[in-house]
């Protein structure tokens, strides 16, 4: 099953994307939000589809599409998680996960418009797996029993200030995390089952040049462990994103220029969709 | 004025606490959250008060005490901003604010019990002036904006984990940060036109024996400052929590041994409120 959020911002309307149509979810629920989640929503979404029970919503594709998640409670990511994206940022592979987190408010539609926020010259581009959570994880005895709090998977663009982030933050990375806008998420919230989640290509394109090509499978924490992992130190609530990470060919590398304003950046996961971002400049710092 | 929420988890009712009574605020608003603070809400708040419009509630005391404000869409907190706390922890003051953020189902009543993880040697504790956002604080022009942006004041206890947030992070913070009930928040959200809130006591004791014994006048980064600051590299949303940093006194210091099941710790800053916490075990930890 694919989940997406069409229309306004504040104002999408749940729905079920199959077979290249999108079917409204409104007679389920006012949106893909924890409570639907834990709720076995997707299961009762599956069922009324297979009814004929949802109808389809017109001129789909010419609405917005919004995250396919309601505002989490929480974005937690993961710092590191690929071996040679670590390399590249001038550090070891971690030998434990690392742990930060962004504010929720940064989760966006996944063609939204990126402001480069005011007096940033160092804007970056993370293409992430994104899990999303279905019920609530908290001290789980085994990464096997995490599977059972997922929801399903998203791309997620973990959009990052690299001065922000390190030079001007006193080692803390959430000041390069959460300006507004650095998370755009989706186009579809991915059931489990449709995809495999450890063995998914990951790409990004900066005005159409290749930067990140690599696969979920190089993962140094994957997706099992990472959540039993998280629920020993924080608790993971229902509509919940946790970021996996991002593989090496960001701009941090020095290999290529960081964004500018009307640059272009794509992200893509195999079976999860793709993004397309107009990088643009804050009207503040256009003055 | 006054706001506090009371009742069981999850069911509070938001009151007004005025001359020693809680007044019951439901005919005004459903919770103290966002769109109530951002909606002029304690006006009007204020003036159904003095119009006698507002039912006492019967028993107030008997009612658990919740968080004064609904669960934020971020909890957000500055490091090391007491030089003689940075120094105790090893470091020299910051030449800027350091940002990390707590998950926000951290945020619990300021009696509630707070379980130790388990695993944790190095449960700590940290009495923080707290800000609470009324409006939307995006880019502001200067630290002098700010308290247009701010709804009051509350106590907070940062509960922190300092192996977790230290030695088993990777050097970011947040993993010692978010154990469930590690943000005791209130008893009240305070006005500030009630406080000086730039000159307040703020206290700590572990077992009857004082820790904490500072001012928010010590403070390297002012209230205005911070809010400003904030604004440049997220937006604050309505409801949303600012926590200000601690002052010197915490076990990290070495003088002070951690706390263990069985302690109780409380804290308290002058016109807002104490709180009191048993620290627990964690079932987990105690089979």
């Amino acid at each position: 099953m694919k989940f997406a959020r069409l229309g306004p911002i504040g104002q999408e309307t749940p729905t079920v994307f199959h077979e290249g149509r999108h079917y409204d979810l409104l007679t389920l629920t006012a949106d893909i939000d924890g409570d639907f989640l834990a709720s076995d929503g997707p299961e009762r979404a599956r069922v009324a589809l297979e009814a004929g029970w949802l109808p389809e919503i017109p001129n789909a594709s010419a609405l917005r599409i919004g995250a396919p998640i309601a505002r989490p409670s929480a974005v937690i990511c993961i710092g590191m998680n690929y071996a040679a994206h670590a390399a590249e940022s001038g550090s070891l592979p971690p030998e434990i996960p690392i742990i930060f987190l962004k504010t929720p408010n940064t989760v966006v539609g996944p063609n939204d418009s990126v402001e480069i926020p005011p007096g940033s010259t160092k804007t970056d581009w993370e293409v992430e797996l994104g899990i999303v959570i279905s019920k609530r994880a908290s001290y789980l005895d085994s990464p096997d029993d995490a599977l059972d709090h997922v929801a399903g998977f998203v791309t997620a663009n973990d959009v990052s200030e690299r001065d922000f982030q390190m030079a001007v933050s006193g080692g803390q990375w959430s000041k390069g995390k959460c300006a507004p806008g650095f998370n755009p998420t989706g186009p579809w919230l991915v059931t489990p089952d449709e995809v495999d989640f450890q063995n998914l290509s990951l790409k990004s394109w900066v005005n159409g040049e290749i930067r990140q090509d690599s696969t979920t499978a190089d993962q140094i924490f994957d997706v099992k462990f990472i959540i039993w992992h998280l629920s020993q130190y924080l608790a993971l609530e229902p509509g919940d994103l946790v970021l996996t990470g991002t593989p090496e060919g960001v701009a941090l590398s020095g290999r290529f220029p960081y964004l500018a304003a009307g640059d272009v950046c794509e992200i893509e996961i195999e079976g999860l969709g793709r993004q397309r971002q107009d990088f643009i400049a804050h009207e503040k710092a256009a003055k």
